[in-house]
């Protein structure tokens, strides 16, 4: 009934998280009622990502350059790897400015359930990293989940044979929570706190 | 922290309605990661759909072409005009599929603590269809809220001359409604409106 445009834009923005049918609509048509300040821009800027955002060969981080801005930083200690499942794990971590160190993105975490192995995550990356040497410590920032515990387990008897010390967050971070929902100060005291697995 | 093509991207998602920075944040990072199959579609779809749209000069709803596929479309009743505030209102009715005449979209409703008078509403060319002739009856839809309803009373004020019947939509209990949850103005107006079963 609207044209296919407008029909087209509706199907897209209700595949995006937190986007209903309805909520979609109500998108579109403020994006409709917007054309020159808000749509235009909106159009452009994710087209201009997608074309300049890629995945870091060192660490997994999305960024414009490869390596990332923060592997290619050199005031980041090289010497510290912080372990997470996700790129909105390592931006929360971010937020909080409490880790000056290098991250590897893990792009997920072992599940059995969701059949998600070893395979098809960025572990191989991971082993050779602390394996070429010069890494003190590995922080598993996995979530609080089974998943996400599990996957730190399998990490650490993999990265065993490297006698790397391996550290973990504290508890602090609610059982069953996803660090991208959870507040700077508990990341932080969580961070301050963390243990030797 | 992530570079300024993704933080002009979170940025102009957290304007959109419904969503907040840290949903605008979760939006970005979905699309980043289905930066083919999503990303540059919706990007694609918003230029498209921003240069081709335009509001139709008859009736004010939006459209790829002028006049919209609506007010051109000869099927449509030209006798009968249905008076909404908002596309989305329009967009409301069609997927009722219970209406075959045209529309006439205000853009918004007469409101004195917005500061929105007759001038700011797409007004002027209602009262010149309606005085061109030929329209049978005027359907007053606007919401049944207290701005919709001055607004249509001040329609009917301005529409008076011209003697063409002029109705509202019913008040009463949403179809599947309980009475339990219905505010009292409703259900005192369904009360006072009741009809022989």
């Amino acid at each position: 009934m609207n044209g296919p445009e407008i029909e087209r834009l509706i199907q897209l923005l209700g595949r995006l998280p937190g986007l209903g049918p309805r909520s979609a609509r109500r998108v579109a048509l403020h994006l409709l009622k917007k054309r020159e300040t808000l749509m235009q821009p909106l159009g452009a800027a994710l087209a201009d990502a997608a074309r300049a955002i890629r995945a870091c060969g060192v660490c997994g981080n999305l960024d414009t350059i490869d390596p990332c801005s923060i592997c290619a930083d050199p005031r980041r200690d090289a010497g510290l790897i912080c372990v997470v499942e996700d790129v909105g794990d390592l931006w929360a971590m971010e937020r909080g400015r409490i880790y000056s160190g290098r991250y590897h993105v893990l792009g997920g975490s072992l599940s059995a359930l969701d059949g998600i192995g070893p395979e098809e995550l960025n572990i191989g990356s991971l082993v050779r990293r602390v394996a070429a040497g010069g890494v003190r410590e590995v922080i598993m920032a996995t979530n609080a989940t089974v998943d996400g515990q599990t996957t730190a387990h399998y990490l650490a008897e993999r990265l065993a044979e490297h006698e790397v010390p391996l550290t973990r967050l504290a508890h602090g971070v609610p059982v069953g929570g996803e660090l991208d929902w959870l507040d700077d100060g508990t990341l932080a005291t969580a961070f301050k706190a963390r243990r030797a697995l």
